[in-house]
């Protein structure tokens, strides 16, 4: 019994006029029913690899993973550019106007909102391990009411149980208002994608652990989370280079030990590192900070609602270091929020004790706080981050310490 | 003749009752041997990709790969947790209780320790080159006497000869007493494995150069090694998350002008990063170290042996650069060893000269000696790494520089 | 119709003697042929998975791509080292002299130069996109004049049309005087592959953004570049082995807000980072950069026409921030250049304002000038970057800080 499905030559024995291109979806759930058949005994669970050779297919029934170790695999991320599609008027003489590669456009019509849901109830013992996702491209084809708004509710990939070392690799997602949504992740591994043009592009939620995401090209919507995880420790992002846009573009919620090096960070809004709820003992070094004006007219008047005093990095929690990044600021004092004689603020400690910032370079056109500690703040350490006048303390001065760049 | 071979329709001439299923490594032995009927001469030595779909498979004769070039490719990865599953008691109503994806089962009856040998003798001129391993599960079933004691002699796959451009990569492996031994690499490539649950990971012995060890996940056991580097130099350790045990997590010896950057390390001993022999010139920067006590109760008694005065980071060498490192130790003081009066040490500077040790910040639940200088150390700088109290000095004050954290 | 396409099974109706093995080249064309006429409409454009087995394949015809998303891909980057065989006097004993994996000899008989030439003409609307080449070997066979010269007009891959989201991953390239060359890059893709023994191995040409070369092993031949990037802004450099030899390892020009981090550099002449026009805003960080002599004998007669007083880094714009790098510096004084009383530079700031140098450490047999500042640079930073005597400044006093290694 062979291991290997490909998606083009599947019957569903009960609905053969069903096809990959008429609903990949309808045809992967049929191969997991049969997969099934085939897993002997509790000792023997053999998976499967489910391949999707490069095509246009639509999924219109939701696909539900509820076993260990299957592979879905296609041959190439498809990307291309809606958002330039759509805002580019007439596209009657382009030479393609959609994504491609092993393209599934996901065009749900069961009802649900994802394309991949996976999950096992009731008995998710052991939890769900080594589902891999890889190579190919996932679509949410347009968003509603308009091209630019991120919105249409579609989830490309929701993990909804717990799960251990996962795998999401060389995937391409986009114009998804979720590109993909993780559980209560333990050894995730989320490297290699093209996730962009989506409303959020990755979610991890609940909690987890032990996690990376790494080596990825990013890049959500005005609306939504390029990175968001939540009551994660030891989550490693490195490596990424995450562009535009993103309401937030790292934010992390009662997050800790946690490590964010190594990247580079290209936006138009501030709150590029955002923080909700405690988030303590935190590493984020290492990083390439670029802040300037949205660069595209049709999105010239969006944002995510946080004015320049909100700090590139907005810091809540304690005992976090922030430590040899590079910050460059261009915007035109016309633009600055909320108006133009603030003075834009690069690290805002917000809240929280014993946080240590050193080693950081800002690159502005105008004056800027380097660092602004919150009247709440205590213990703060702000070493080689700027001269004293580049220092703000709303806190007394023995609640800081302070060694200005010479 | 087709150079892609499938280890579930081959079958051996001269013994044509072996399946892969039966044993899969006398299958890849026999077709070896075919390849080598295949290859002409010196200028046209091709070789072949072994494909292991998913599946169930024993291994009961070591592999012996003694050509340039081939590559065994699974789909998947299939890591499940034997240690969670042996250490829950019943686990008659569980889902699955076995490791899957393409899933090589280590089983030797040939009086082998090896899964994969990769060897050629005598003349192994020019060196083996570009062997890849991608993509498939090295599972060594059970530990002796217990399951927790990461013992079985088994070893997932071992390097013997000197070896060019290798390429380990998505591969899992697990309960096996040593995952991937090799010897004499040159640009070796280890990347975006799943390492855990093995007595030592990878084990880089004798010498080697110009290689890499990136974006994994890694984790082994409280017997041995997460990564072993003997006589190395210009190896590259990047963005992995490396978690418990590991008696060493780096361990060192003899290398030098090496590079461990970007990495996440989790712990519950000391020594987290140990040297041996004389180590030189080598880079260990922005990292995040935890240590804690065991938080896996069947795990609670073993240790690797060390105490807290040994240091998270065990320095043994001249020349070395340890900077914007975060640790975070949260040990209760009765655990602390040798005593709950001792002082942890973060940094132990044991021997060498000319170390450089800046911008390193410590957050911990106790008093903590953030930098311990030996007796016998000359030349230390120690900058921004904790105020004068927390940097113990053996040595002369002549013998170093200190900047204290303001 | 299938989308999967294998080079070995395909006849071309009008020239059907052709063969993969006689030219791989004339082979992949007509298959692209093929897939237009399985392209319906520009709202649905498939292309296609083109697999090249194990193998030793010919290519004497430049394969032109033209279309989005197609995936190029073999099953194994196969190198071996050319140089050390054509260094190596009589290899008549050698079990192999060749490349292999799924290998192709550039063999251009049709005056071209490039093995794959990417490019879209008039109508390039949208850029073309998601065009992938993966695991396969391109192997330029041999050099001239002589084995060491790295010249033979070869390349690659040339991608000469404005292009988004490419991906270049595990490929193997050998011998090319020319690698990979692309032009107008966005959102670029180069990650884990192996470029060795190329006369230059990356180069972004004209202009481009937010794209990432990480995860490789690269090292060109002492005539060019292993990474060179031009006009790129938000271009990130990461997790690299860099080895041998490179004019330049990196080179830089008019690019600016790009990231070199978390990097192994190892050469044998000054200018390992090199600029060329203007280049700001830059951040150069966590590096490990290893400086020694030729140690193979055959290349110990070649350089890169550069001195001692270059720098290993040469930095030419403003704003750049220099920071937590690590320079091994060991070179004989009687190797020295231009003499032995020579005292090397480990970075030059050549031009520019508002640079900023921190925290880096060097290691060297002889005294060195850690900074040295041109007369004409302006408001740069020195911080703990080495001893005042260990800095040289040709500007005024005013026209730097300095606060010295302690």
């Amino acid at each position: 019994m062979s291991t290997v499905y490909d998606v083009t030559n599947w019957t569903i024995s009960a609905n053969p006029s069903v096809t990959a291109y008429s609903d990949i979806g309808a045809i992967i759930n049929d191969m997991i029913a049969n997969i099934k058949t085939n897993q002997p005994n509790q000792a023997s669970k053999p998976a499967a690899v489910i391949y999707i050779p490069p095509g246009d297919y639509s999924l219109k029934t939701r696909v539900t993973i509820d076993i260990s170790y299957l592979q879905i695999k296609g041959s190439g991320h498809g990307f291309t550019s809606l958002s330039i599609r759509y805002n580019s008027g007439n596209t009657s003489s382009w030479s393609e106007i959609n994504p491609g590669g092993s393209h599934v456009k996901v065009e749900n019509t069961d009802g649900h909102s994802e394309a991949f849901l996976v999950t096992r109830t009731p008995n998710n013992t052991p939890r769900l391990s080594s589902v891999e996702f890889r190579d190919f491209c996932l679509d949410g084809v347009s968003f509603t009411p308009d091209q630019n708004s991120y919105l249409n509710g579609k989830v490309g990939i929701r993990v909804d149980s717990d799960n251990d070392s996962f795998r999401v690799e060389g995937m391409g997602f986009v114009y998804l208002e979720h590109a993909f949504i993780n559980y209560n992740a333990d050894a995730l591994n989320v490297t290699n994608n093209f996730i962009t043009e989506c409303g959020n592009c990755i979610e991890l939620t609940s909690a987890g652990q032990a996690s990376k995401i790494t080596n990825n090209l990013i890049g959500a919507g005005n609306v939504g989370f390029s990175i968001f995880a939540e009551g994660h420790t030891g989550l490693l992002i490195n490596g990424n280079n995450i562009f535009p846009r993103g309401a937030s573009m790292v934010h992390l919620k009662n997050t800790s030990q946690s490590t964010i090096t190594g990247n580079r960070f290209h936006n138009f809004y501030p709150g590029m590192i955002n923080m909700e709820g405690s988030n303590n003992q935190n590493l984020i070094s290492n990083n390439h900070f670029k802040r300037e004006v949205e660069t595209y007219s049709p999105f010239s008047s969006k944002n995510n609602g946080k004015d320049d005093l909100y700090g590139l990095i907005f810091l809540y929690g304690s005992n976090n270091m922030v430590t040899t990044n590079f910050f460059t600021y261009n915007v035109a004092s016309s633009s600055i929020q909320p108006n133009s004689s603030t003075t834009p603020t690069m690290i805002l400690v917000k809240n929280g004790a014993g946080n240590f910032i050193s080693n950081n370079y800002v690159v502005s056109n105008v004056a800027t706080n380097h660092v602004v500690l919150d009247g709440s703040t205590t213990g703060t350490k702000v070493l080689d981050s700027g001269a004293t006048s580049e220092i703000l303390a709303y806190c007394s001065s023995s609640a800081y310490t302070l060694r200005p760049t010479p």
